[in-house]
């Protein structure tokens, strides 16, 4: 999944300029990169009003109005489009907890930041529920996938920066635990807990691990 | 994947005996029960053996010697096999830390016993590394299923007799994700940390959250 690294051309991609060359395709490429673009959103669309189980390739190709090859060449298969869209909504969230506003982003100290990560990712997660749902059975969030270290990586980061002692990696993954999206399901789906319930036990958690009871 | 009430007609059918009994049948049980126990363990050996994939119901009947009707009147289904194979070494598993000898039994201090519990758990899950693996993938390890939800109140119980502050199920569920058989995995091997290193991370978890550090 490489990308060649950003040059003037590669930028060029990302205008909606009318039309061009052959050969070179920074133009093509622009295009393809909207049309992406366009089915994922499409897509997102479909997840949102019936459901992850509505997404099909067929769906997106009618409600795009493209052919149904179209979509395939796109993302190869549906696992493919659940993997695209949720890394979609990932790059979203990622963006928010690396670089927005604080008490999530940077600006506000690490027990403030590790704080809000907890309620911000269950809310990411609720609003994207049936997708979360869906792509956990079948590619997404196993150990190995970008998304899941990369939040392990920046837990660890906060722990240490909030100065707390012990295995940072350890309890990064365990803070990842608490927010496992089937576990979540689990305890407000069956258990009936409320999502309050599951913030003030974020918060809790982390207060304890970093020692700031 | 109903099946009929059982009757001493419908248990007759499990023995391998020439013949007998109508109405009364706790012989016929007891035999029946022990074929089943049997079958688990040509089971367990052919997992010890050569992995989980060697687990089918043609090498069960194989190895043990009867006809494979009598693996599938038993099981139903691979799946159902597997889950009685999970069923049966977690009842051992059970018996050592509900009733089995301290630290991890009752009879050692409540925080003792929270300390014993992950090294037990992790050491029981890696004997029987690729039946919990493959469990894990099919049926096993659902939160809804028996084996977690009593490791859940097993864990409550022990955080609220250590005197621990706080939401006992939530914490309970913090713990058993420290030991989800995926992680651990990821962690052992796509990692390469030592079980070492996961025993101190567990018992530096359970101080911090017990508050007891």
């Amino acid at each position: 999944m490489a990308t060649p690294p950003s040059t003037p051309r590669a930028d060029a991609r990302r205008t909606s300029l009318p039309l061009t060359v052959v050969g070179e395709s920074p133009r093509l490429r622009a295009d393809a990169e909207r049309n992406r673009i366009r089915l994922l959103e499409v897509a997102a669309d479909l997840v949102a009003e019936g459901g992850a189980e509505c997404l099909t390739m067929d769906a997106v190709a009618a409600a795009a109005e493209v052919g149904k090859g179209t979509v395939f060449r796109r993302f190869g298969s549906r696992p493919g489009l659940l993997f695209a869209l949720v890394d979609h909504q990932e790059q979203l969230f990622q963006a928010a907890f690396i670089s927005g506003p604080p008490p999530l982003g940077p600006g506000a100290p690490a027990l403030e930041r590790l704080r809000a990560f907890g309620p911000a990712t269950l809310r990411h997660e609720r609003d994207h529920k049936d997708l979360y749902i869906a792509a956990h059975e079948d590619v997404f969030l196993r150990y190995e996938a970008p998304a899941y270290r990369l939040r392990t990586a920046h837990l660890a980061m906060l722990l240490r920066e909030a100065g707390t002692e012990g295995d940072f990696e350890l309890l990064a993954h365990t803070l990842l635990g608490y927010l496992e999206t089937p576990l979540v399901r689990h305890l407000l789906t069956d258990r009936g807990m409320s999502a309050e319930r599951l913030e003030a036990g974020w918060h809790a958690l982390v207060d304890r691990l970093v020692g700031a009871a």
